[in-house]
């Protein structure tokens, strides 16, 4: 389970940062080289904590009522990659003397990057440098790089100079609405301290007022002399050692990150931490390192037979999410993960409708702590609602840190109300997958309720009784502030109906703790059950679809045969009006909704819709070709469904929106996740239970993943000859397969499988 | 014909700065105090240049392609207002010492502002203080203050202190999306010179690279020792005198300012004219300003018998709009002329709609100007429409100063596309008038037919084959980017039949060079014809009325009966989300469309709509119920017509929107024209010949006013015992009354007036 680039391709290296970042979910380090780059060369340092963000003012030439004033930006952290290395006079650097081999590897099983290099510097001297780094899923504050150099020839000195630089900022590019657009300090040493091997650097944000701890050790395979000292900004510890022919030696440099949002005081729990991983030694560290892997896998991995291209890149991605997932309720999945700043470090509805199924069904325990994420910021929600002008109820925000609306353009942010069927959506999936009702009575219900109570405030009834949602955004951002755009309705008409559901199954259970609270009413949700039974749902006869909105269908098509190649991704291309103005789409709407809530839906409408939609959408966004990829899957069209998948699940290694230098896509990734269980195994969380339709593309042989399904662990397996499911642990399961219903006590065999 | 404030109102005083601000069309100055104010005080202090601006950038925390990354600013300029007046000790101030009477006159016989005060010192010193102000209409870049003083019973002596302060800034606000939210120093001065009585300012903007010069001379009445001396950034002119109880002394300030997009040699310019000015002396100045204004009034006055306040109220509104005008194609009429900052001195169409049609009637030489600036800009409106997408045709921007967008917020800028409607109207209406078509063949017919195009390009035909307009912004701003609007389409389809017509006009008459100069053939002109033809217009046949657009109707209608008067203007109290999700209007949309272009449409329509759309406009917006007075008046409901008119005509003299300090609203001034010679008198203006219908509200006696039309002068009358028409000058005019025709060759007489 490696990613392998065994070529020195310049031209890539900004994307490989991303490619091979360390990260595990709490904090993360680009994949940066330790000794720098030539100064000409563009290259984005980073290091990350998730959820730790600095306030920036957001000014608007002209600004309306209601724009938030203020955003939240996840921060670029002082910089504790630098380790340069002198071999005698000479500063070894990819860019000078001979690059005699090169190789560079993430590997997965164990949780480690390395970098391995053989090296003949300008004045001949070889050395072999392996630089081996990891973010430690078992001590989450711990970042750590293991510098081996082996002399081949060369007898002297050698020296590293390792830095912790605190004169950092964040990547901006005023050009690209896709990632800061002004670069300032957000973060400073406040204090910066040294002696011998140790380094502690206390930081502040410039607005936020929060801090966090920086603290490093170095430790030398061979007795050495190392000195640390500090000035201004930064740290630098340097260690001389000498070098034979033949020899070895490493440089450990442990650094270890805390910040004000998870301790009360960040410093002295840095110093604690690094003495217990000092105590541990790096070699334990990665025993645990690879436990820890070994169980995600054997819980996560979705195993493909015969396509070894396929597995990488999905291996890859599942990788990626477990890098990217905060687990501490504090933070959660931001766009990109730790491993960039495009989205500025903002957590989504990616979350929910992209990557949570992944964790719910592998990982249930880590799903809750992002649904926890969500029940924190129920508040900062309510608050949004009421700025939006809703007199009841809580509104999400569009994109956030700590739960404040942080989208400055709100045709494309807040407007997209439909952030509050997604989080419910994910309370009701993780409801059904676990029939963990106390969660619901402490948690759940709050969350349901006051998002249902918002589409109240928020829809109307029309002259024909039904119950109209106006003004708001669907996912597809290039036609924004419609009516009742169908995505938006379907949505809020499955919250309302499952907060209804909620209720009454609490109400069963003599636990409406939730609805006494907020003051609920039997009425109420009465009134959620009204609301969803009128929902109005575009529905155009002639064709057969669900138009995106009221008024999608009467716009003009894109002249898509005049648009050149390179005029995509359109918004960066096009206004929005011109965008807006047309039948073009930028991702998956309509069809997401026909992915996500099909029951009752004809299938002629779900196919009629999908191959309407898939004629006018650019797949701009990362977002949409898995989305296509499950609907195509679930009509049998399965050479189609591979297609999606395919470039579903390579994005980021082929970079193929040409913004992977931002950093990873983490929607995508449980996208590709999604392609293949909710795609080709056809998996729907139900309230019945789980419901399956197997296929397998022509290209591989056969595939298998495991499930966690209330108490029970299941493996469903799909071959050519036929698909079984397995009971692996815990009680019987009721499921359904092609619309049958089961019990899984033991095993289950299918002879055919779909294609 | 005076305004006249004669009671001293602190609290009044920076509305009373635009209410008495001098102007002449091409400078303004606001009526600030000569003598200052206390710190604590707030106070607009402005001097500005019509069309004289500078560029500052506009900045968006996430900007999308084709949104303007500059905009252009009309300039607070050097202040040339100040005279501190010194007697023996003490400073003459308002705020200090006992005032023993006070007057403020806007005296629009005369065209000067003065002020009128009878001052006691704290020690006793009695003195009477006369302050006279000109902005010239003879001289343009003429503004002179006379400054008498008579002394009581103060013997002793008087200083002077006259400055020219280069150390300016405009006025910002940031919560109020209507003026400029960051203060920066957009003029500096480059040269300070002083010479005795003479001072001489080059000053050079930030950033637009315009220079502009200010030149003042000082003279007292009596000899006295005049100095001016030049520091930092400042002019100071000190003339020193003695007086004795009973004696008089008036000092003289000429400022003549002159800047470089109207002269190569700013300096120079004005030095010229200053020295032409003096030999001239005042009151040949103040002369040749009221010969002027009497032959200003002559022409444009409207007189009404019975109603002293409404008279007044609308003397200072036509006068304000002869302030206001630029007459040079460079500049147009800002939307508060030259009165104050709002809207940062841009140009709307309010030009066209509301104020072009008063110069039309009464000075079409001066409507040919305002043509002119749009024809001037015609290239800028072509680089516009490829910004927002279009591959042919002209886009006029929202709102400008020389022709690029400078609306930051598109969904109520850019988006309002029927700008171009509105300027296509202004070239018709001018057309019809006048009958010129020579300026049709050399500019009219360019920007006729460039307008034209882009609806073609914007637009498309729908499944039913009706041409349709999609993602546009109508008037009214509180319903942003829907499809077929009505007021755009039925503006689009007039754009388009006009461009044809004035096609097949100009083909007549074999001066097609305009088509040929742009490559515009007899098949493009017959494609305006059916787009024309086709044009979608939404219509309810249940309510008999034209929706807004297409969604209009279905949306919830706002809460009226909850929303506290505090919460208007709403756009100051809502989000803009939960304005467009309801049917709540700004202002006149399809109200102004009946009023404009009402040919074809059924009377019940128009009459149905009226009371439609008047349940739900909040007339947030000052062009807003003038349009419904006119309808109201065309309907014959002339008792509301009349409240409309009254709630329009005293819009700035009772602050009625609460922000006259920021200046007039010059469009809503034309509307108050409009709604008594469009609304109670019926004029419209048409292919045919102008049409009259004569209403007269029970509160007046009546009316009259006369009418230029192609060559000949008319005047209209209207009485309680029947109106007449009189042609005082020209040959016979062809003409509807009540849409039967006449030919009017002396006078024409009728009975009954329409109540």
């Amino acid at each position: 389970m490696k990613l392998i680039r065994d070529y020195f391709d310049k031209n890539n290296l900004l994307c490989e940062e991303s490619l091979f970042h360390t990260a595990n979910g709490y904090l993360g380090v680009r994949g940066n080289f330790e000794e720098g780059y030539p100064s000409d060369m563009l290259s984005i340092r980073g290091c990350y904590i998730n959820g730790f963000y600095d306030t920036v003012e957001l000014k608007y030439p002209e600004a309306l009522h209601g724009f938030p004033n203020s955003a939240q930006r996840m921060i670029n952290l002082p910089d504790v990659q630098t380790i340069r290395l002198l071999v005698g006079e000479e500063e070894f650097s990819l860019f000078e003397g001979e690059l005699l081999s090169y190789q560079r590897c993430l590997d997965m099983s164990r949780g480690v990057s390395v970098r391995s290099i053989e090296w003949r510097s300008p004045k001949g001297a070889e050395l072999n440098i392996k630089i081996t780094r990891m973010a430690s899923f078992a001590v989450r504050e711990l970042f750590c790089i293991d510098y081996r150099i082996t002399s081949v020839n060369y007898d002297g000195e050698v020296r590293f100079t390792s830095t912790v630089d605190g004169d950092v900022r964040n990547f901006s590019d005023p050009s690209d609405p896709r990632v800061a657009s002004e670069s300032v300090w957000n973060i400073t040493p406040a204090s910066v301290q040294a002696d011998e091997d140790i380094g502690v650097m206390k930081c502040r944000t410039a607005a936020s007022g929060l801090t966090m701890a920086v603290c490093t050790a170095h430790e030398l395979t061979r007795p050495a002399q190392i000195q640390s000292r500090a000035e201004g900004k930064k740290i630098t510890t340097t260690i001389q050692t000498r070098l034979q022919g033949g020899e070895s030696v490493a440089l450990h440099k442990y650094c270890v990150l805390c910040d004000s949002r998870r301790q009360e005081y960040p410093v002295q729990a840095a110093l604690n931490i690094l003495a217990q991983v000092r105590a541990q030694g790096l070699d334990a560290l990665y025993l645990r390192q690879e436990q820890y892997l070994n169980q995600f896998w054997k819980q996560s991995r979705v195993e493909i037979d015969g396509d070894a291209i396929v597995q990488q890149a999905l291996d890859f991605n599942l990788y990626g999410l477990l890098q990217s997932a905060g687990c501490d309720s504090v933070s959660n999945i931001a766009a990109k993960g730790l491993s960039g700043e495009g989205y500025e470090g903002h957590y989504f509805w990616d979350t929910e409708i992209y990557m949570f199924p992944f964790f719910l069904m592998t990982q249930p325990e880590m799903a809750k702590r992002l649904l926890d994420f969500r029940y924190g910021i129920l508040d900062s929600a309510r608050v949004h609602a009421r700025i939006m002008g809703h007199r009841r109820g809580a509104l999400y925000p569009w994109r956030t840190i700590t739960g404040s609306e942080c989208s400055s353009y709100f045709p494309s942010g807040s407007a997209q109300y439909h952030i509050n069927g997604d989080v419910a959506h994910s309370f009701l999936q993780y409801y059904y997958a676990t029939d963990d009702l106390g969660y619901m009575a402490e948690k759940g219900a709050e969350v349901l309720f006051e998002a249902a109570r918002l589409w109240l405030d928020a829809g109307h009834y029309n002259s024909r009784g039904m119950f109209c949602i106006d003004a708001v955004t669907g996912p597809d951002e290039y036609t924004c502030i419609v009516n009742n755009n169908y995505f938006t309705n379907r949505s809020a008409q499955q919250n309302l109906c499952g907060a209804a559901e909620i209720y009454h199954a609490l109400q069963a259970a003599n636990s409406l703790q939730a609805a006494e609270k907020i003051g609920l009413s039997a009425e109420e949700a009465a009134e959620f059950e009204r609301a969803a039974a009128a929902m109005y749902l575009p529905y155009d006869e002639q064709l057969d679809i669900n138009p995106q909105d009221d008024s999608f269908m009467n716009k003009a098509v894109w002249d898509f045969a005049n648009t050149p190649p390179e005029d995509y991704p359109l918004l960066l291309h096009y206004h929005p009006l011109a965008l807006y103005r047309h039948q073009v789409c930028k991702q998956a709407d309509t069809v997401l909704a026909h992915c996500l809530y099909d029951e009752g839906i004809a299938e002629s409408t779900i196919r009629n819709s999908l191959h309407y939609y898939e004629k006018i959408t650019t797949h701009d966004s990362s977002l949409s070709t898995c989305i296509f990829g499950i609907v195509s899957a679930r009509l049998g069209e399965a050479a189609k469904a591979y297609q999606y998948f395919l470039n579903t699940a390579c994005t980021d290694l082929e970079n193929a929106h040409g913004n992977t230098k931002d950093g990873i896509h983490t929607a995508n990734m449980g996208g590709s996740y999604l392609a293949i269980v909710a795609g080709f195994a056809g998996l729907r969380c139900r309230a019945d239970g789980m419901h399956f339709s197997f296929a397998l593309p022509d290209e591989w042989e056969g595939y298998r993943f495991r499930l966690r399904y209330r108490k029970s662990l299941l493996q469903v397996e799909v071959k050519r000859c036929g698909s079984a499911i397995k009971l692996l642990q815990g009680p019987p399961v009721r499921l359904f397969v092609e619309e049958r219903e089961y019990l899984l006590e033991d095993s289950l065999s299918f002879r055919e499988v779909s294609v």
